[in-house]
């Protein structure tokens, strides 16, 4: 019988930046009591994912293991670490673990699903642990884009284990806690086992900035300004939303938060207590009796979300609000990798409204909350872990921080979704593969990312869809004549006649020349005519569409 | 009776990038004779255009006037700017004047529409000239990323224009004419009355680097490879070509140039002379017996093209070739918006495989084909024209190249796609605002954007689609129960039963509740049903579908 065993499992996050999903277990193989850091979320895009809502990791594995798992630790509040908490807490049933700002957000998305915000069990910073099963869980403070970012110190009898959670080394993030090296360095002092780190930043070469670099830029910016000022950021960045307000605030500017995630994150960092001195805010029935050389609108939408205030600005009124020729919009953000179309778009619609763009292409208005390359290197040497194990990364980021790892010296392990690593030994080793996949939150209801339903969306998006209905009476002969219904096709081809009266003309003629073992048989039938229907649209329309056949008998 | 004007008219091009298509006519109001400056496409995606194959400029105004129209002209063989001769020709029937290497491109388009080549007119560049109808119009050597490029000067009764086409400022681009202010001064020297110019790059507050400094990082990087080297960049980019074969030449590599566009490049610019000198190539067949380390592959696919070479190798094989741990991949090229997820994912398959992926983020391996702001501002210092008509952009662009051109005291022009100028005067008027769009080729035909059927395929996306039938029989009664099919939505929702069967149910009583009024008019009957579905699938799944309702009556 094997003795007990220390395991590392990504569920989401280790392949993929997004739907972070993490599992730790201490046991005997496949007897391991399990803890789950994080529960994230990631979006859905038009060309893999159509119509989908929002996409959760896949927690089959979970639920049939729900009875070893301890508890949940969600490291801090961007969605893709605690957004899918509402959407698993009833299939998983686990107590969840976090700070008390990131437990606010996690007690709002249980409300949503009728869950009591007890569930949400609030812990204070490092020294503080919980005990679960056999690991002890301390939540060790880090800077990051959002307040509360913390790190884990995971121990069991194996060891120490440090999931560093989404950070960077910031030792004036303006809000929440600077790095503080020197506590790092103590929790680590008796030996860590592994590191298993952030991997985003892997390819930026030059140390990270701080925070406090954007105030000055801002300041000055806002201060320059004729006309009104607005200016989009992360809602959850909530340092940048302070300086943002400051700067407006120094310029003599009322402010007025716009989006309702903005301002859900304003409240929960001051209840929390980690937002204090915030200037005075008006809401945007008061905002248009301002002059709008004295106004500064901070809103949300920096990712050219369709729905959101930046968004609905720049097409024309939000809130009674409109933009002017000669108003300054400001992006205080970057554009993530696929939201480029968006963004643009509004910076196109801004443009035609004479309004002046400023974004981070000159790198004075926005700094990231992740690691860069030699940042990841000062962790490394502050923790000296006795392994790295990269995680929140493509593959791409996985790798490159597998290979900086072991040019100085330390093991790395490429641990992608799935993959169970065994860190008990000396050597990290691949335990057992797990299948992974993603969850399609689709309506109200889930569904998997491989069940055939988005498919099925993209195939008709991409080749339109033709329904065809035909009536077999009695003595199995077609009554009348075949139907076709086009959707998302060209009304008329080559022949210049419409098109579905050539498919009923060209479906009239097969149903003719077909014998009775065809009309007897509804599956010969349906292929026979789905096959006529591509083909003609193929020679007409140069396009083979889906095809929908519906035979009804009479009996 | 007025006089005649001098008429400036895009047709696509101004407020994007992409689908350039610009009209310039000279005449009596109304009357004016046209010639037609680039005629190119743009291409597709999943958000706004699922299953399109390409996306040309609306030339119904053209179509219109096509009487009017003396010539075309080709600035460059950019497919933005040459793709739709082909699809235009019969419509228009004017004859295309380009340079020689151009020429070579656009008569292969008309031979695939079955248009003899010799409706393409090869013109030599400045001073030669071509008169048709009352312009006299001569191809201005300038440098950009493809052989050839042109601006165009236009000359009219009504003075001279400068159509930049697009360029760069380049005195060293390897491959094709250097910029040459001297000659530019000297064509603008008595006057220009417009400069109609490039806006791509207006952002880019540097001057721009020249080709010839890539070569020297591509020399050291291929140098160094232990193993097999694979580069991609555009394959009309001739000279990057060029520098990536004699890295490869000089690193006593054998080359293998892989893709149908890259070969049909290279063939075009050794065909008419551009390119000389180019090292020897050998074929697919034969670079497998090539030790890897002494071979290199230029393939296509830069942009992430799912079908291209790039794609396919970072899948698993292409001709035979297949890529290996420690294999070298160089992005010799920058990402076009939109274009990020095609191309990130092809970096994570090329990471799978252990490939090492070298891309531009250092600055080392690719230059622009445009003109920075600097380089703007120099051309207009040259030129010194009247008047600056930003065009090759969209809004945002448009909008900053009017502001630059302003600050240095020239009148600028913001035109977009439509807005008709009359230039005659000392101060441009707007004289008319024609219908745009854009014509999307689907298949084998060409259907307007805005014709609801690619916004029915984005519904179906959306949405899915289920699809009802019933029989009504002579006596107007439902015969039998509805059927249901469902397409792209989940089967089963909150009643853990098929949706199908809920659904039939649903309709079921609604047609037993349903009176003669309803029974007896398709209209109704369908709109009844459609709703049913519609509310029991919100009820179900949280999703209203597309649904289409085919009643059938036994008469």
């Amino acid at each position: 019988m094997s003795s007990d065993r220390l395991i590392y499992l990504p569920l989401g996050g280790a392949g993929e930046i997004g739907m972070n999903c993490y599992v730790y277990g201490y046991g005997k193989p496949g007897q391991e009591r399990l803890i789950v850091v994080d529960l994230g979320v990631t979006f859905p895009d038009m060309d893999s994912s159509p119509g989908v809502d929002l996409i959760l990791p896949d927690i089959t594995w979970l639920k049939e293991n729900r009875n070893r798992i301890e508890a949940v630790f969600i490291t801090h509040a961007h969605e893709d670490h605690v957004g899918a908490v509402g959407h698993t807490f009833e299939d998983l049933g686990a107590p969840i673990y976090a700070r008390a700002f990131t437990a606010n957000l996690a007690r709002q998305k249980l409300n949503e699903f009728g869950v009591e915000g007890k569930a949400v069990r609030t812990v204070s910073k490092w020294p503080e642990t919980v005990t679960v099963g056999p690991f002890t869980v301390g939540f060790l403070p880090i800077s990051h884009s959002i307040p509360e970012s913390s790190g884990l110190v995971i121990d069991s009898p194996a060891g120490r284990v440090i999931h560093s959670g989404d950070f960077k080394l910031d030792t004036t993030p303006l809000v929440g806690e600077p790095w503080d090296p020197e506590l790092w360095a103590e929790v680590s002092k008796e030996g860590v086992k592994a590191l298993v780190c952030d991997s985003t930043n892997v390819f930026s070469q030059h140390p990270g900035r701080s925070e406090a670099e954007v105030g000055p830029n801002v300041e000055k910016l806002v201060a320059e300004a004729p006309h009104m000022v607005v200016a989009t950021t992360f809602a959850s960045n909530v340092a940048r939303v302070k300086t943002l307000a400051e700067a407006a605030d120094r310029a003599g500017r009322s402010i007025c938060l716009m989006g309702r995630a903005m301002r859900r994150m304003i409240e929960a960092s001051i209840e929390t207590g980690v937002l204090t001195g915030f200037p005075k805010v008006i809401g945007p029935e008061d905002a248009s009796a301002i002059p709008r050389e004295n106004l500064m609108l901070i809103v949300t939408g920096s990712q050219g979300e369709r729905r959101a205030a930046s968004a609905q600005l720049a097409r024309g009124k939000y809130h009674g609000m409109t933009l002017k020729e000669g108003d300054l919009f400001l992006f205080s953000s970057k554009t993530i990798p696929g939201n480029e179309r968006g963004v643009i778009r509004i910076m196109n619609q801004l443009s035609e409204q004479g309004v002046d763009v400023v974004d981070d292409s000159n790198g004075l208005y926005h700094v990231s909350g992740h690691a860069n390359r030699p940042d990841l290197e000062t962790l490394q040497d502050v923790v000296q872990p006795q392994m790295v194990i990269p995680m929140h990364g493509e593959h791409r980021h996985l790798r490159e921080h597998v290979k900086i790892s072991q040019r100085r010296g330390r093991k790395g392990v490429l641990a992608v979704n799935g993959m169970m690593i065994d860190l008990s030994g000396n050597e990290p080793t691949v335990a057992e593969y797990i299948d992974t996949g993603r969850t399609y939150l689709d309506g109200s209801v889930q569904i998997g990312a491989l069940d055939g339903i988005v498919r099925d969306r993209l195939r008709m998006a991409m080749n339109g869809h033709v329904l065809v209905t035909v009536i077999i009476d009695e003595d199995d002969t077609p009554l009348g004549e075949p139907w076709c219904e086009l959707m998302g096709l060209a009304e008329t081809g080559r022949s210049r006649v419409p098109l579905s009266d050539i498919l009923e003309e060209d479906l009239s003629q097969f149903l003719g020349r077909a014998g009775d073992k065809t009309l007897t048989d509804d599956d010969k039938l349906e292929e026979g005519m789905r096959r006529v229907v591509r083909q003609t649209c193929q020679n007409e329309i140069g396009k083979k569409p889906e095809v929908t056949v519906v035979v009804s008998r009479l009996m």
